[in-house]
């Protein structure tokens, strides 16, 4: 059977992007809106679909849909594969909501000291930015309002977990006492050192509830100008979480995601004396290829 | 000079306090209300102060006042006292008012690591639960909102430290991802198993950007019910603040504080080996009078 036109999408809870790819690989257009799940009603999975790509969607298209659309709350409900989980068991669990044409890909679960955790969208950027860099093994981060760090041995996922890293800032930032001393949203520009030194002291071990108060301290004291605040901030967060995963000197980190974040965790994790490798979120289109190109094999 | 009748005020950030002492240490009236600072205008200090307790200040009447008040958002700033600093340090900076009759006590600073923290209020508990307790050397933990671990050493505060753990707590439980699955709030009675668990499972050293999201998927799993989730949560953050005390089997803490949030640190606590003496919101009119003798008696 040939490779077939694929429409490739990332459903996620706040936004939804698209990708038109040509049998040999081109993408050949992108859209992305704000049509996350959460802004989708019960019932009207299939005709904001159509709406958003159902001009792609020609006689012998393959739509294959990743990320949080296969939840309990998305178009259909694609059960977890649970880890240790590879690209084959992903590819063989799809959930086709209209079968042979549109299918919703797994996310994976799996369980330590007790306590569950899941990924959903996040398993196909995965295997895809593995595909990218042609590696069999790696530790990966996908930065975001829930960051996962991710453990990829042989191929196979062994190991993952999820970090509120990016609400945790986001709640700081709007909702809390340093929201008084923040400048209002994006008004500020990255400041690396300040970035620096949240960083460096995340890093020093104190915890975040703690160090989180710096923020007000430091400008209390006039130690630190109001617009480096939201980047020293941003430090905090993320040195918080890169100091728990017990990292050391020379070990060498695959960063996936967009380019801004990707380039705040790499420069943190150099602070740490860790190398990375980035790459955009493109690993999801080669992600989903990659399943229907062992769907056009089979 | 003998013993005047004293008018004892906390003026918080979100509350306001007061007590009428009589000379011989009787509590005679407590009236409190919610005009903090952050309710009160500019120049609107003395109106508030008089509407609340302008009918207990009759001539020779002494008033203290502790807490945010003194800050520079409150009544009048009264200058942080720099660590270490012992009760009569305090004593010795009142910020005059009116001078002999009203005074502000000032808070304490201190710095670590090149960052400084501070308290306003809290040094006023602490001498007046070393003086409850008979104690010269103790770690104290007055939680809360921003809560405060102190350490005194022959009856000095020569360290101490902010967590936001009390608003941590409210920012995940109001707005965060978590806010969704959690009942509403104050529809849940204090759940001791869970409680426990929260705590055990933050100990175990995740760290609370990964810990935090068990409440989410413990729940997806249906591992634990909905209506346990916020004393789980609540012992999520309080274990995080604990775990990061390197606190030791056979070690005492005292908890100064209202009864029901002292009840669940003295049960993390136990949880940690740790024995523990409770001194209630009575510690302030202890502090405030502890000062008020030195001025008599000066």
């Amino acid at each position: 059977m040939s490779a077939r036109t694929l429409v490739a999408v990332d459903w996620g809870t706040s936004s939804l992007r698209g990708a038109l790819i040509a049998p040999d690989g081109e993408v050949l257009e992108e859209r992305a809106s704000a049509r996350g799940i959460l802004s989708v009603a019960v019932g009207e999975f299939p005709a904001v679909f159509e709406s958003s790509y159902g001009d792609w969607m020609r006689p012998g298209t393959l739509c294959l849909i990743s990320g949080m659309a296969g939840s309990r709350q998305g178009w259909r409900e694609a059960p977890y594969c649970a880890c240790p989980a590879g690209f084959g068991d992903i590819a063989a669990h799809l959930e086709w909501v209209e079968p042979g044409r549109t299918a919703i890909v797994p996310g994976l679960s799996m369980e330590q000291d007790g306590v569950p955790d899941v990924m959903r969208g996040e398993e196909t950027q995965v295997f895809g930015a593995l595909q990218v860099l042609g590696l069999n093994h790696a530790r990966l981060v996908l930065p975001g309002t829930h960051s996962k760090w991710v453990t990829v041995t042989n191929h196979r996922i062994t190991d993952f977990s999820t970090w509120m890293t990016g609400e945790l800032y986001a709640l700081l930032r709007q909702h809390s006492i340093l929201a008084r001393t923040l400048p209002p949203a994006d008004s500020a520009d990255h400041n690396d050192a300040a970035f620096e030194q949240g960083v460096a002291y995340s890093l020093r071990g104190g915890g975040l509830l703690h160090t989180a108060f710096s923020a007000r301290t430091l400008s209390l004291f006039k130690r630190i100008a109001t617009d480096a605040l939201p980047s020293y901030l941003s430090g905090l967060v993320i040195g918080e979480e890169l100091k728990c995963q017990r990292l050391e000197s020379g070990d060498s980190v695959v960063v996936v995601g967009a380019e801004a974040l990707a380039k705040k965790y790499a420069q943190a994790l150099r602070q740490l004396g860790v190398s990375t490798q980035c790459v955009d979120n493109q690993a999801t289109w080669h992600g989903l290829r990659a399943i229907a190109d062992t769907l056009n094999t089979a």
